[in-house]
């Protein structure tokens, strides 16, 4: 990729440049470096795309569902083939370590993996003789132009959760990236080019919030798949309800994870950290708050502090580092600003990533892991999602207690338990209120052939991305109803 | 049921007189007879009925699935020893014959019976070893409060596509019947009142626009559930998602039947008829275009006047009464101004039922069937609901040309063929943008064991009602992944 | 019940007596009483049963599903009005007691319950456009007439597991009970006889091998379901498969409990009591080893040597009682005869429950719990069932030990675990092989909405009993592959 | 392929040569050339098989179900890339054209592509609260080691039935080729090998009777599948179940095509020759009785005998040829003598291919299109599968009596109607007794996301090849209940 990429958008089958003079840079996190430019203000680009797709939007239906998928298998060879390289892309624009970014396109590919089974998983179901010689048949027939938004955390992997089962449905799409990280898809629709998908049938726009809403306003566009923060969740699902279509929207999360006192202690601390440190924090799984039950206090802190202490923070692409940095420099001093609130709120500075200094990287946007203790839990940082490597601690005595205040919080993605107990990890799995439960689990991020549940304010809508979900969601039901009388047969 | 029955309100296990001075006279549109008031202005009672349904609402879903079904399976029986009068209780309110009434209560049932097999459809699914040693389980878990606002026109059938699977699956459920037709539901919650539920698990609020709204915002309420004209849904939808709500909303609907001059003219003729003037023509899945193919014009047309001219209307109460009255003068006066609109259009009026006169039966609401010819497409006529006995005609060349006609409506509820050849069939289910299609089927209702399917303007959201949609819209999934590392096993 | 009651058969919708001379004694296995004569020899009745069924079978076929349920509705009704009497007809005949008998019922309904949804668990799946315009659709059709032969040890329950389940499906069904416990099935016939199933639609046949072997014969016979000991399972599938048929063949079992160290003791001592001596012993999900690992040896021993010798023994009848007799005296002589057995292989008689002698009931078949201690796990009697009140232990250090003598058994009916820790649960549950595995569970009897699996020789076939499995077992596939080319459409 | 391939078995990860002395020729049916030399006597090599499979057993079930998948992934890949190689072998061993073995091949790989899916597909499905407190859940685990015994008439497809899924499933399966036909198994498991799955995985043993039997017996063996002649699949049913296994068994065929008067005698013709002919007739599928309905007769007859009389025969390599040679001399000599039996029998000889003489292939077994007309419906040619190009005609005057012909079949394998008449249709779907239905459709073959449903005697077991039925044939079914009492929770 040379330093300062052109970002095209590609649509009805070809590249083409951006029409909006007005451009944001796209900026290595590691180095300040300027990548490329995005440009802003795409509303003719999503017009054309919309319009491209839906002008496709016959012809990829017709297409049999065992043909369409032959496009996913082809996919899937490229997508291996270039893994690396996708790889190192997320990790040059999004700041995370080349392991991590691995993992990242490991899910990606996983989930063109599980779409490639669309055949057996679009099937409708049917009746024979709902009256006495009357059959009923449901058909899925795929719901339209997609366009699915996505979030600057995982530019190779979230458009990934709903795009190979829109195209796999039969959906042409439209797929807008974060503005902050619009590099790792052109790598990608570099290799979906490859796969000769018909003109119209996959569209990459680049743009920010006029992207967005165009997108939400657009009357060809009849799904939306969402992921970002709670706020704009909010904003994407009522401005789509609004305009008809049904929508998906994922948003923010304040993940807790309880450590019972007979977890064991050592491997629970390792995955907590990089739970709580991967990513540098960024992921919507990521723990953000432990609370330690009983006895689980004294040896968790000490063992959790010196993890985070040690941990090696560093640019993503050099062996050995184990964090990168935040994703700009107003996310950085927005993460420092909370940790500094923590402290006022009467929490005790553990461990103290501000002001971190990477030789090499100074200009980098790198907040070290931070360990606030005994984080008042109706505080303002116990409730705000930071997205960065700051993990509050609160103490209870019961796992009651550690219930209440996990229940208690507006969103629910995720809530994590360590414990060695059958039963304490029933009582969590059955009363937890969040869509995605870890038992002696780090970041319970669900397979391709699951959905990812987010509850409460962490989700909006009912169908969630991947599998089966993301199957109901990319296709509309149509019911038919048949009755070929007797005596309308011609007399043989 | 007294003449003026007191309409009341079912709150956390007992019935509870309106606290709103203002009221709304409950008609009988045969006579126009007042059969009781009810409330408007329910802001208050839905406070109560959603503090009691939340209330209810940890402990109802803690009762096993099976023990959950019992009430049901007790409701079945109520529903048929009541069955007479519930059936008798719906053609008063609504004016439909009592054969309509008990079709429509069957309906309800056959709801009732699909939502006790919930111990199996409402399970999860579960992988092994996702990773070496990890397992992944998808659980289902009831959504919460669930309100169901209704419309006058099934007011014994409607609340049964919702309330049995939202009640099996765990959830407490707040009714809101249509103002105009409050006194069916008065008499079904005297039947659920005798199932024994726990109190504030079945709730029944009686009010008007401010009722839906504020059943729309109140926190407590986690899934709306609609089914109205296409503006009412769509505002339900948009303002259900502005307050962060699940919502699946049922609009209107402009249904329109292609008849082939391969049909059999007869039996087409006797089902089009049923279905156009069944229920006054006030059923969302009412045949209300009939568009000729070719030669099938002339026959067709013939046939239908006769039908239409010679319908027995009446009083849905006696015996040989084929069609009864709208549900109100409004109604009357809107369908008939709509006739002339045809007119001015351009239409022929081949069989007027304006100005109607049932003996004994002067001040019901009564509109005859009535037969308008080539009315133009295009025209407003062709393109409005008119919830009447109004079928508009229309002639075309080619069955191409007919679902040209269909696919350009904004709407899309039901499209139906009439047809002996199997090709035609298949290309019409293939392509005509409707949810529910019948084949030499006047009214495509779907059993409870599949989804009611309106697309476009006709549904907003992606879940339906009844069947295997109910259960995934009155449930949230959530991902449980584990791992019991073997390192952590004490040593035995 | 009158005290000889004459046993006959329902065939074609009528009560027929037998024609066999040759009869049996059915006996009050707490009196020895003669409660009833069962014939033998029953194949011409069998060839009636079969040919009635024959020719019921198109047109029950064609009854409509959510018509056939109907009769499914009743039954429930029905076998919940004569709860009582039906399970007392079971306490009379079998000898548990009348609690057992009572849950024996409920697990009977609640089959019914599930095979009401049938038109759901029914349907069928289908795909569009497998190729271009070619469409293909799975229905599910009845497989036919369906032989059920039955066990002694559940005279109410085991038909159920596949009879509703076969009815629901649209096939006629031939029940044959065990000659021991004729009774029970007497009495529900007359229940189904009240429900007014078509003629020939369900039948009873009485009998013993040489009826069994007539229906295995028979070539109207199309599918067998069999629950009984494993040699005769095995001669039950090898001669079905022999005429061609499909068939499921349970078999026996010897089921072990794994005590783990951190086990509650006193609740597991409770559960597993329960387990070993409730039905005395005669269920094939009882625990007739239990394996204690590392320290639970001592304290368990002792607990359940308690409950096994204060257990209350005596007729299933009175109040209190905890356990009745055995079902005859030759099962009688052979517990007592296999307890010998046992200390001649080296174990020792903690508790001895032979020589019984109950008050009152001086000629019932009773044997009184027992306990070996020691027993060697390769000897005969821990590879036997004993089908009695005898409970063998064996000790082990490891978990793996326990897997490892569990996992060497010729059966797999059912595992048990008893323990605090979700890793010991997890290994268990990943490693046992058997096909029911309770986790602080002593019956892990499944619920009607799951297959009841057992595994190797506890089990010869595919597909099991109860919920989808028994709705596979019950229907054929049926693909239909279509193509309505549109060259072959008339001009319109 | 040298011209005397020496036939390997590949056990345990290598090829190994075979033991047995004695040995069949492997012949190009098209010259009667020795391709290679296949083992007989394979007892030692099928219990070498058993064992290495036996012991991959444990290690492959533990594999996660993703990581298995990889490696059809990858085999998809290398049987694209071999796509011509492997066409020409099946070719070359079996004597069909290479369009034919292409879309043979194309079968193969539409299998392996669904078993990607196993991840999905396999899951299994659970229920909180079956009481309160109490889970059960249910989870497929592989069978354990499967047998796969092949006919010779598509030596590339039908393995593909049942390996990608046994092996998706997590189960080492064992491949038997028909002995006729081995050479292209040789050439799949050299791709195989490419894949690299783990030794004793997957097997190949080459050999004929012998061969099956041992498998048949094999104590390691726990399931069957196999295809071939109702004999076959009789013995191999009945020698499964007798030691206990669980087997489904494809047999033999009489398919009937039924052509209604509105047929559109073009392209009926066609298709039905292709069916009838296609294969030289040796395809489970094929048709080989057409029943004319009516008017139908004289303009299919004359057509049909023209398409017969002007097929072009000629070695399967060549171009431009429509139809190969039969696979053995035997076979050849036999469908002769079946031609002369109808002649016996009344039917008369509109097309003779008898005594084909090929220019070039005076060795080959071919025998050309044969038509017999007014077959008697109740003789022996009538009843036989010839699984040769020979098309009996028979005549009668209305559907009813077509469906009364097919359904008095002792097989029940496919059944196809040619009609415009969605009436037909359906009637025809709803009462023919067979278990693939074609509308319009000639080889009613279900696609890989589909069972393979023979009925009657066309198959002996329940479970179908393909799909899910794969699946659920591949796996055994563990049902876990588990309690967790919160008594036994430690307090925190």
């Amino acid at each position: 990729m040379s330093p300062t990429a052109e970002v095209l958008n590609y649509i009805n089958g070809e590249w083409r440049p951006p029409s909006a003079a007005e451009c944001l840079d796209v900026l290595n996190p590691a180095t300040a470096e300027v990548l490329g430019h995005v440009p802003l203000g795409a509303t003719a680009e999503v017009a054309q795309a919309a319009a491209a797709a839906a002008q496709a939007f016959p012809d990829w239906r017709r297409t049999p569902a065992v043909e369409r998928v032959q496009y996913l298998f082809r996919l899937k060879q490229l997508l291996e083939a270039s893994f690396e390289d996708l790889s190192r892309s997320i990790t040059l624009e999004c700041g995370k370590t080349l392991d991590e970014s691995r993992a990242e396109m490991r899910r990606a590919i996983e989930n063109v993996e599980i779409a490639c089974g669309i055949p057996q998983l679009m099937q409708g179901y049917n009746s024979e003789d709902i009256a006495s010689g009357i059959d009923e048949t449901m058909i899925r027939q795929p719901v339209g132009v997609s366009a699915i938004i996505c979030p600057f955390n995982f530019p190779g992997m979230i458009p990934f959760w709903f795009m190979p089962y829109a195209l796999a449905c039969g959906n042409p799409v439209i797929v807008k990236p974060s503005e902050r990280v619009p590099l790792t898809m052109q790598a990608v629709f570099r290799q979906l080019e490859q796969c000769r998908f018909p003109p119209g049938v996959v569209n990459l726009v680049n743009g920010a919030r006029q992207a967005v809403d165009a997108l939400l306003d657009h009357p060809a566009v009849r799904a939306v798949s969402f992921v970002g923060s709670t706020p704009v969740a909010r904003h994407v699902y009522a401005r789509a309800a609004a305009s008809g279509k049904r929508a998906q929207c994922q948003g923010g999360a304040k993940n807790a994870v309880v450590v019972m006192p007979d977890a064991e202690m050592d491997m629970a601390t390792r995955i907590i950290a990089d739970s709580a440190f991967g990513c540098a924090g960024q992921r919507c799984l990521a723990v953000s708050l432990v609370i330690t039950v009983a006895d689980a206090r004294p040896i968790f802190n000490e063992l959790i502090c010196d993890a985070a202490a040690t941990r090696v923070v560093g640019s993503g692409l050099e062996a050995g580092v184990q964090m990168g940095p935040l994703i700009s420099a107003a996310s950085k001093a927005r993460t420092e600003s909370l940790i500094g609130r923590g402290l006022e709120e009467g929490a005790q500075l553990a461990v103290d990533g501000r002001a971190a200094r990477i030789s090499g990287y100074e200009n980098g946007f790198f907040v070290r892991p931070t360990v606030l203790l005994d984080l008042p839990p109706q505080g303002e940082v116990a409730q705000t999602e930071i997205f960065g490597p700051v993990l509050g601690m609160i103490h209870v005595d019961t796992l009651d207690e550690a219930l209440a205040l996990i229940n208690a919080a507006q969103v629910g993605n995720q809530a994590s338990l360590f414990t060695a107990s059958g039963t304490a990890a029933r009582r969590f799995r059955y009363e937890a209120q969040a869509g995605n439960i870890g038992i002696n689990i780090g970041v319970a991020a669900p397979m391709a052939f699951f959905p990812f549940s987010g509850w409460k304010e962490s989700f909006f809508g009912d169908l969630h991305g991947q599998g089966l979900d993301a199957v109901e969601f990319f296709t509309q039901k149509k019911v038919v109803i048949e009755r070929w009388p007797k005596e309308w047969a011609r007399k043989f």
